[in-house]
């Protein structure tokens, strides 16, 4: 035996005489046995050692032998000990030096935030009929279809692509046949699925400017550069596209984040250009279910009878963005390169929502739901143009009411900075957000976007006092 | 008038006399006759003709008024229509002809297909105890409390995370405080994220061969080209990856698929080459909850005290591959840089799943599913083996019981080819893997991946007599 081995040997035997275990602890005394040797072996101090036979170790600490062989086990099988056939156990002799985890005091996590007045695209989540959606949630997976736990189709669950499909007829002229439709996990999930459609095409992807500044971040991210092509009264124009351009995301509904409508010759115009081009044209349908007056404009796909527009469409501003569920309305000729690629990542969006969400969509609850936020966000965005008139925020700024959507965009008077303005505001607790901060171009247009829909007459109410005031000072 | 005009007048007369309504149909007339007259339009044969007055067109149908004026409203918001003060509607001139989509018939959505006997990595979700989650998800969401209508934090719900720390310090032997761990939608989500941060390192990411082959599709996706190393008797051999390998992806607890556990001398090899190279370890421990002897073998993420190796946790296996939950747990120098990213594309992971979970965590329920599947797979482990034998499959064949898991690997004779098995296997309805299809590099070992979990004893006695029969074949 070496001066090394002596030393190892009379370490351990030293340590073991001054271990104890807690027997009123939560924890089995095998395991705090275990877990006592496994960190006296992680000192290096007793490599090779001989650890004293189980009978006798169990008699020094008063357990039973069955611990002691239990935690020898466990440890033998982690590599910590080894056994030697009629010889004994032993520390392991080759383990290197490893020194104990630092201790570390964790931060304690911090509590969700609540969302600022006038943030804009997020929904009343208060007014969702939480007790109808839970007992459908409740009801699918009590007592779930073999269907419901047999492979799952990439694109999602059956039940709520027809769903979806009858949805889109009614509400946004467009007829989409359920295996068009891919279920997302949300805007990430979808644009990543889309940038891989226009990766494998080659060329660039023209986006709006300003536009949504997520969207930027998100194709960049994917490695696809964004092309910003500066909007004009009539949204997107297709005619300021570089050559080659594979691809354009558009919000013809409703141009995120100013508000304008595409007219019909605009839309015309760009699905000639795509034609002619090659190109695929994304329709961002983010919020058009909430038009105040008369139905929803016809979707952009519709009008292009799905032919090379994919519909983007979500969940997030109808029910709630913690869904995180979204979907795709792809061209028939997409729908075997989407499927392909899927099947190398495999299922990406829950299912655990998809079949509550098909329930509440074919009972009729959700469109209920729709058409009861509709009237609530239209009193709400008078509630705010009379809130700002009131609070004197109103007169000086050219602020018209809009037809539809969750926010309203406030014009500045010339030489006041939007971005100084909301900074100022957000110091103050409200969080309009600059115009300008959603463009990519230089010479960017300022103004406030201010979202009403999240927020009760009262909270806009003290909202719009605060911005006066800010205004006034900026 | 041009003669154009002329006859797009009376194109448009004689279309609209013939036009007829639907009574008793379910859609309000205005929307009928707003869709009829948008399809007369699209054909560009009315372009520039003048509509009847209101009063006319609604005699002549029969409807009232306000069906006609709803009508025309709505189109001028499309764009269809021109209302011109004091002269009337007007079908709008510049419109380009668009033909009219082409009528598809859709094919009907294909039901999920089952899981082939001896599907690997499945747990069996029939014995989920779906009644006790179905009322933990219903409870979470009936009064959800404000913090879950707030602004949601990228790295997931926080009391899930909290219960995530505690089942790693009791079942993995990791110390993770939940400000280190984020919840994920699942491995394409853990693993994207995971190339970010490799790609912003530069350099290979080294992976294990044979492998799980989705890993190395999903990194090539994410532009991150996978370096194939071979494992040796002891899993992944540090000493065999190319200089600059900036992260490797390991599963040491139990290598897939071959099933090996990583004795500890390789794992502190593994630890001091990552901390020499500066590199990142991926410890992805997809199933070791399920030890069938003993504890489960403590993590190498633990053993690391987390300082360069991430762990990644998955509740596919646990409970279901439908939920899409996953989580890293992250060293702490690496928290703020995938907050930074989780910036960039917002939350990812559904919050739906999240509340439910982790109270179906704290509530014990999770511990006490997980010990009862981990007694039915080790009989249904036994009872694989007993059924190869008996099918005249496994004296010929060496294949051992494994104290944990979920599948099983069965060697082949010399000369037999596993690609050529499984097809012949598949064609018959069971789903074994062949493992040669688990790895990049040349030379592949052969053998079949025989997944038990998902299934019955029935069901595997049935397959076993099927493969048997497969194998005499080949």
């Amino acid at each position: 035996m070496s001066t090394s081995a002596i030393s190892h040997q009379s370490n351990l035997d030293a340590a073991l005489f001054r271990l104890t275990l807690d027997r009123q602890g939560a924890q089995p005394l095998q395991q705090q046995l275990a877990e006592e040797l496994r960190g006296l072996i992680r000192t290096g101090r007793h490599a090779g050692a001989r650890l004293p036979a189980s009978r006798t170790l169990a008699a020094e600490l008063s357990v039973s032998r069955m611990t002691v062989t239990t935690a020898y086990d466990q440890l033998t099988a982690e590599g910590y000990l080894v056994a030697r056939r009629g010889a004994g156990t032993y520390v392991a002799a080759d383990l290197p030096h490893l020194a104990p985890p630092a201790p570390r005091r964790a931060p304690p996590l911090a509590a969700p935030a609540p969302y600022l007045p006038f943030q804009p695209g997020v929904p009343d989540q208060r007014l969702f009929p939480h007790r109808l959606w839970a007992r459908h949630l409740e009801r699918a997976w009590r007592h779930p279809p073999p269907a419901l736990l047999a492979r799952a189709d990439p694109f999602g669950w059956g039940p709520l692509r027809v769903a979806i499909s009858e949805h889109l007829a009614a509400w946004r002229g467009l007829e989409a046949a359920p295996d068009q439709i891919v279920i997302t996990g949300g805007a990430w999930d979808a644009f990543d699925l889309i940038s891989q459609q226009v990766a494998l095409r080659g060329g660039a992807i023209a986006v709006e400017d300003p536009g949504w500044p997520t969207l930027h971040r998100l194709l960049t991210r994917r490695g696809v550069t964004p092309h910003p092509v500066r909007i004009d009264e009539s949204g997107f124009d297709p005619a300021a596209c570089p050559a080659g351009t594979a691809a354009a995301v558009v919000t013809p509904s409703r141009h995120y984040p100013t508000g304008r409508a595409m007219p019909l010759s605009r839309r015309l115009q760009v699905l000639h250009w795509a034609e002619a081009e090659g190109a695929l044209v994304v329709e961002d349908d983010y919020d058009s279910e909430f038009r105040y007056q008369g139905q929803p404009l016809p979707s952009l796909a519709g009008l292009d009878g799905l032919r090379r527009t994919i519909y983007m469409g979500s969940f997030s501003k109808l029910l709630s963005p913690a869904l995180r569920i979204g979907y795709l309305v792809l061209p028939e000729t997409l729908v075997g390169a989407v499927r392909e690629d899927l099947a190398v990542t495999g299922v990406r969006a829950s299912l655990l929502p998809q079949p509550a969400l098909a329930e509440f969509m074919a009972s009729g609850d959700f469109a209920t739901h729709l058409r009861r936020m509709r009237r609530v966000y239209a009193r709400r965005q008078g509630h705010l143009l009379a809130a700002l008139e009131a609070a004197g925020a109103g007169a000086a700024l050219a602020l018209k009411p809009d037809p539809s959507g969750m926010h309203l965009v406030l014009s500045l008077c010339d030489g006041q900075s939007d971005a100084a303005i909301a900074a100022g505001a957000e110091a103050r607790g409200i969080g309009p957000r600059a115009l300008s901060s959603h463009a990519l171009l230089p010479e960017a247009p300022q103004g406030l976007i201010l979202g009403y829909a999240a927020f009760e007459p009262e909270e806009l109410d003290a909202a719009a006092r605060v911005l006066a005031e800010v205004l006034a000072q900026g």
